[in-house]
């Protein structure tokens, strides 16, 4: 096993501690995501326990249901006990960038509908500052080029995401996807508004004030904890 | 023909002096719009114009089509020089509510990027405060129960448009449209951001700040041209 494979591992498997019997519990979307809900079914499982998931991709409902998980729909759940993701990047003060799987708009829905979020990542997401990572920003498909061209005059260098040399790439919901780039951004939170705040724009990869813990798989495990003030 | 259809054909049919021949021409939707689709691909046809359609529909589209007019895609165009379309209702401020047919999302998309915005309406849909009309609000199909809470919760006494008694009415884009209600709302601007900024909501009908001017087609017609400080 790689390195950083072994942190995501490491992270994952730490992450269980966050769950119990009787939970609805979020599945996040990525390889590190896939390596917890591998072992969240082992463990219910094993241990006979009653658990509801709810996914954040097609992937990951699919990944879930094959191992034996109960999945829901987040409108056939009143609330989610705690969600486990990964993330691309994330900050000290626990603000991140998501979406690098493509599934940022389902995972920021269910993320903003659940009691709790932990992050499981390996060493190399954790950055002092946010934008080393490209930022994923979802568009409609109609007019994607007229909100490509508003990003270009925000200076953010954006990048359609292909599937293949010729075709976009499409997300769960049919939207485009284009990434852009924020290291010369100071300030991540009004750079947030006016992305939401175009027309087309359906979500972004920014999840600032979202996340309550990050699990870093270092030997030994590194915990960050949201201050509360 | 009904006052209200003869009044929406007499704004349509004026609306063709806003139109010269080689413009790229946006092409809104609803009853209003399809009577000026058609007065244009008569006028087209009868003095040979050269006109580029951008429809801001599929039924539009194919309405222009159908009638011989060249249709291209919003990214196929460079610029859009006039939009022609209907609203739900109108303010004296030419703001408006748009979606009823639901075609919302690419109306404010194609006007965005239209050098002028001309709207064609009969008496009935002049108010001088806007809310009469419930004012659609385009969602994403995964948690729109989530959001539909949310509107609850801002006291918009919100509605799922439905298709029929069971299904959910779907935009275009595959997207739910949840109705509200903004009478009670004083700051219409502010709502309309706070909309905007919501996890799960792609657009919305209020129109700010994007007409330039509102054909009424009472006789003798009234025209509102945007006042310009």
């Amino acid at each position: 096993m790689s390195h950083q494979k072994e942190e995501k591992a490491r992270a994952a498997l730490k992450a269980l501690e966050e769950v119990q019997d009787g939970m609805v519990v979020g599945l996040g979307t990525g390889s590190t995501a896939a390596v917890f809900i591998e072992a969240l079914a082992a463990k219910v499982n094993d241990q006979n326990w009653q658990i509801t998931g709810v996914a954040t991709s097609k992937r990951s409902a699919e990944l879930a249901q094959s191992l034996g998980l109960t999945v829901k729909d987040i409108d056939e759940v009143s609330a989610i006990d705690v969600t486990i993701d990964g993330a691309d990047e994330v900050d000290p003060e626990l603000n991140g960038i998501k979406g690098g799987g493509a599934a940022l708009l389902y995972e920021k829905v269910v993320a903003l509908r659940s009691k709790k979020n932990v992050w499981v990542v390996d060493q190399s997401k954790a950055h002092d500052l946010l934008g080393t990572f490209p930022l994923p920003v979802e568009v409609i498909e109609f007019g994607a080029q007229q909100v490509y061209l508003t990003l270009a005059e925000l200076n953010l260098r954006p990048k359609f995401r292909m599937k293949n040399e010729s075709e976009r790439a499409k997300t769960d919901s049919g939207h485009n996807i284009i990434d852009v780039r924020i290291d010369q951004v100071d300030d991540k939170k009004a750079l947030a508004k006016t992305l939401k705040a175009i027309t087309g724009v359906v979500e972004h990869g920014l999840f600032l004030d979202i996340c309550d813990k990050v699990i870093i798989g270092t030997d030994p495990i590194q915990t960050l904890v949201k201050k509360t003030t």
